[in-house]
């Protein structure tokens, strides 16, 4: 592994779901790669799904995703953080992989598939979106890639425009590799079934308010068979079982399950525990959220002088890739 | 009539139909509007077709269209004359469009079908090819466009693509209109028939070596009733004829058609007076370009400026266009 990229789109707020299964990993990523671990708000893609898209809500989701990111540990001074639309070379290598890419590949995307089939009139952008994001990683000649395994087709198109390129072109771009962290866990959401996930509603945000927070965590499914009290519970069956391996000590939960099954503490207690131990955990993150939002500025500066570090790399692809294509080159930068 | 923009393929030579069909108009066009002229070189089209894309010319095409023009008469002094791939701003603008235009309408491109159905694998860049030909209009604002009625279908996608805009956005682009002058000539092959155009191969190239121009003259079909010099003439039914109408001063045609039919003059005389002519027509031209392929650094100088000022307006756009879009600005460039 030697550069990682990953993006973020920006519809909506991170929840924990995504901070426990994939926020954690970029940390620890950024921790080992520094500057070689880019990640990309990909403010382009929003309008490619006319569901996520709200152009007076786009500006302030895209500044708050740079926010909680950067609250949930992403070290701007680390890694490289920005926004994709601040390097527009983005979709001047998409434009150069549209003409080096088969149409009929693009449609045969499973993803286009499904949701052009839910639409009235298909925009041009769902179709021609996995070019976009291969040029994303491909611009930075990341290797790595950890998405969700719903992008291993658009994945394996990305290695495709590669391998085409490097055949035509000559060496140019390595084949990205998704990176699927084993340890990473799979967050249920509060109704204790599926994952959690914005689309099905079942979400705690890592910003949101403590009381919404408590009322979502008062409500989760509990052991069905244990009604009152004095009945025997069973901890694997308790929502509020599975959140607390992700916020409090081993001892803590074991002293709890026990205590669950022989009828020695209630669900609420359970609960009230939960809250306690899941605020303990987000409050760094909602604390320098909170000091982010007070200093927009600080937000600003980081997500710019991403910008400005992802810029150079982007250009000098750019340069390569103008050079190899054939495009006859000005001899100096034709505007500063 | 506000500004006029046209785009040119970097594909081959310039040859006397261009130039007397297109080229004198868009002289005189830049003439009256300087710098509300904008003609651009569009090297990232060529790739859009298998057939006219070499990776290995397209860098020598873009410099002899760049060339070709100047010494045509395009004074890029007046008017702006630049390469596409050196304003990058384009394919930022395509890919906006793209998201808000629906593939169905992209699909029912006359010009897509017909391309795509003599091809085995179909390029995206095939069908996204006149979004990008809609940016290259739109970023300049560009209210006019003297382009060929080949060209009238994409020109109306571009205006839909401006109108959806401009409804959803606010008023931002003009809908530019093909602008056909009357008295543009249909300057025939060199077989008589048809239009003069490269694909067809029966061309006169306004730089080709005098030697060979003068051999497509000396085989142009003559008036097939006249065998010997001894019969009579119809100057009607002589492809010389239909080229000195272009060349000669219509004194000296109106005694070569009277000499003609009355078995005066015969055919190889008049097709020496059409060389002479058409060689005196296109010295400066030739000239112009000799000089310039001795000093390359005149053209590339010109090129740049014009696309310093090209990106001048491009820039301003896509600010205009980000901000109306919702995307997040950076308070400042992010790299200068």
């Amino acid at each position: 592994m030697k550069r990682v990229f990953s993006g973020f789109q920006p519809t909506g707020e991170l929840h924990i779901g995504n901070y426990l299964g994939a926020m954690v990993n970029y940390v620890a990523l950024g921790e080992k790669l520094g500057r070689d671990a880019i990640y990309c708000i990909v403010d382009y893609h929003a309008p490619t799904n006319p569901a996520a898209y709200d152009k007076e809500l786009l500006r302030q989701r895209t500044f708050e995703a740079g926010l909680v990111n950067i609250a949930a540990g992403l070290d701007p001074d680390k890694v490289i953080l920005f926004v994709q639309s601040h390097v527009p070379e983005h979709t001047e290598l998409a434009w150069v992989f549209t003409t080096q890419t088969p149409y009929g590949d693009l449609t045969r995307m499973t993803q286009f598939k499904d949701k052009a089939a839910k639409l009235e009139s298909v925009p041009a952008g769902l179709l021609m979106y996995p070019v976009l994001m291969a040029a994303d990683i491909l611009i930075y000649k990341a290797d790595t890639v950890p998405v969700g395994d719903d992008q291993t087709q658009h994945l394996e198109l990305a290695r495709e425009i590669a391998r085409r390129w490097n055949l035509e072109y000559g060496e140019t771009f390595p084949e990205p590799q998704i990176y699927l962290n084993p340890n990473a866990p799979r967050v249920p959401g509060i109704d204790g079934k599926a994952k959690m996930s914005k689309s099905v509603g079942n979400t705690i945000g890592i910003l949101e308010d403590a009381e919404s927070i408590w009322q979502k965590i008062r409500v989760m499914p509990d052991d069905p068979a244990r009604i009152r009290l004095s009945d025997p519970g069973d901890p694997d069956r308790s929502v509020a079982f599975k959140f607390l391996q992700y916020f409090a000590p081993p001892e803590l939960i074991q002293v709890l399950r026990e205590e669950y099954a022989r009828r020695g503490i209630g669900t609420l207690a359970v609960k009230q525990l939960l809250f306690q131990e899941m605020m303990k955990s987000l409050r760094p993150i909602r604390e320098r959220a909170a000091e982010l939002r007070a200093n927009p500025e600080r937000v600003m500066d980081a997500l710019e002088d991403g910008a400005r570090r992802a810029r150079a790399i982007a250009q000098a692809t750019m340069e390569e890739v103008r050079e190899k294509f054939g495009l006859l080159s000005p001899r100096r930068k034709v505007l500063s």
